[in-house]
């Protein structure tokens, strides 16, 4: 009887979605095994690729919509929803992601989440009831004001005066106003995709450790701090909730902590969700191969990447079932996953090569070795 | 009890060794099978590092001797002698190959085999009873009367002067002078390595077809082509041998011809010979897993390369011993070696990186590969 492969890779970034690896391998697996039954699970880890690997991995769609962008420029940002009708998938970036701003236009004292609770929104009226929110790649240093906003939070200076949209207008925080707050956002649970642990403030906080790489000076920085350490005090004197210690709460420019403070939101290791809501580890049983992969593995691959996240999936439902990961970059001290259930791990480039030519030929690549792995197995 | 891996790479050209390439797979797959035996078969197909590959896999030793290059001046050269002793290898190119021409100094009418002839005659010297000659990479043209002339025969022109070296002089060839020939010529056998199956001349003679390559003008092709048709027919007439249609009379600019004609010379492929001095079939019995590579392996490789050679070996041995190879550049088609007897084919290379960085990483990728391999089999 034909063996059964589990495919469940991330997308190689720059070369193929997840989708694509995924029949990239069986490809190559058929024409050593042609009997073969090979189960597509496209994966990510909650950063980028992650709406598309769970809408092609549940049978989802796709939403379009314009929303505000992290500068106050419309953008066209896009999300999902699963095959399951109720279920969106958002990564925050596609709205108000560092992709949108320049090296001369980023600032994280002006840049804002506000398009990001937009899809939110979006997905409320449509009828959605949970969300999975990734929020790698921000552009944002406003602790989720920006989000809570367009879901209908007020935030207001000592006169009554709106604040301005950013980061660096939070120290004139008076007043959270919660009367148009949208009813339905009681009613939506968001599970947050987020692997970063650093708290609001402080010397692990979000504007000291993520500002400069948005493009906070070291004045910047501080001003940014104490103005997330002030809007900190007042939501735990408004809203009786202190997310300042909260690990979490400091990821995407503190919209970990706002995501907590305004809204039923509930934080999750972004392989861990994937591997939840494509029922990764019921779509392992009986699975005699497991096949994953990413872009880039390294050691540091155990810290939460998609490729770890499946190998230990697949290791908990057969601890003999081998888990083979391919790469299209082989880093340091990769032999360390060894002992983090992968059984083998090989290089894709079929030799000295410039990256453009890797990217454009990843599928062939896959295919390639994934077929000389299976004619191994067989 | 622990399982056997019979390694028999060629070298990896500019990088490693054939020995290099045992040693970086025993580590590999000594990390994923701590008890695994692992027989060191360095491999080579009668081109470059096929004396360092027979002299590694029997225990032989290296001599070095000063001969004449292939313009004349003096060059530093190698040869080996195995670990019986008695055969010595030789490698051509090392006295009289291509790379001790340059773009400017390239010119088949003069260069010659003498050198060649030298490192023969001091194998003989040192009581050497048969001599593996690999005639690869030749800048010659010369018939190999060059080599016939080191070892005593003496080509004269019409007036009994003796011939400028090179092939450009032939034209006047009238008389084959044998009285001064090395006695002990007679009892050597020469065991010829060369893939090449081209006649002595004509359209797909050694003077059209490698002339070129070697510096040859048009003009200058069409001179040492007529010159190689009558040097044959002196050889006809005064030794009673017609080298003229013999295939691979054309290898190595007619060096393949002038051993046929002057010596106790037979034509085997490279890969053959090293295969039967190494015992490889022998030491492939019992073997669980037979690995084999090389610099570069693609649909070409079956066209008498090393792996394709280890490959049928390990077949005919075993058929159901899986062989594996490595490469670190797999080219074109290579999906075409899974009928002759791979059973799986592995790139080394990480990831995009220059081809002077792969190169030196070699053992390290090798390495690396190889454990990915053997945790799959194991």
């Amino acid at each position: 009887m034909g063996k059964t492969f589990l495919l469940a890779p991330d997308s190689f970034k720059e070369s193929m979605t997840a989708k694509e690896v995924c029949e990239a391998m069986e490809i190559g697996i058929k024409r050593a095994v042609p009997d073969a039954t090979c189960i597509h699970v496209p994966m990510a880890d909650g950063g980028e690729g992650t709406v598309q690997s769970l809408v092609d991995a549940t049978g989802g769609v796709f939403v379009q919509k314009e929303v505000m962008g992290p500068l106050g420029m419309p953008v066209l940002a896009q999300y999902g929803i699963l095959g399951d009708g109720k279920t969106g998938v958002i990564e925050m970036a596609s709205a108000s992601g560092i992709h949108h701003v320049t090296k001369a236009t980023k600032n994280p004292l002006i840049t804002t989440t506000f398009g990001t609770g937009e899809l939110i929104r979006d997905c409320i009226e449509r009828g959605i009831t949970s969300i999975i929110l990734g929020i790698g790649g921000s552009a944002t240093n406003d602790g989720g004001t920006g989000m809570a906003a367009a879901l209908g939070y007020r935030f207001l200076d000592r006169s009554g005066n709106q604040l301005p949209l950013g980061g660096g207008f939070l120290d004139d925080l008076h007043t959270i106003e919660m009367s148009g707050v949208l009813p339905e956002l009681k009613q939506i649970s968001i599970l947050v995709a987020s692997d970063v642990t650093n708290p609001l403030c402080g010397e692990r906080g979000a504007s000291v450790v993520f500002g400069p790489q948005k493009g906070a000076t070291p004045e910047m920085v501080q001003v940014l701090d104490r103005n997330l350490k002030h809007y900190s005090k007042v939501v735990k004197e408004q809203l009786g909730i202190d997310m300042a210690d909260v690990p979490g709460a400091g990821a995407a420019g503190g919209l970990g902590g706002g995501l907590l403070a305004f809204t039923n939101a509930v934080m999750k290791k972004g392989v861990e969700i994937v591997i939840e809501y494509t029922h990764l580890h019921e779509k392992l049983q009986g699975a005699d191969y497991c096949f994953t992969g990413e872009g880039g593995i390294d050691f540091q691959t155990k810290f939460g990447k998609t490729p770890y996240g499946v190998a230990q999936a697949a290791k908990s439902v057969d601890s003999s079932m081998k888990v083979i990961a391919l790469a299209g970059y082989i880093g340091k001290d990769v032999e360390a996953l060894y002992d983090e259930g992968f059984d083998a791990i090989f290089g894709i480039v079929p030799g000295a090569a410039e990256i453009e030519t890797l990217l454009a030929n990843g599928k062939e690549n896959v295919a390639r070795t994934a077929e000389s792995i299976a004619r191994l197995l067989k």
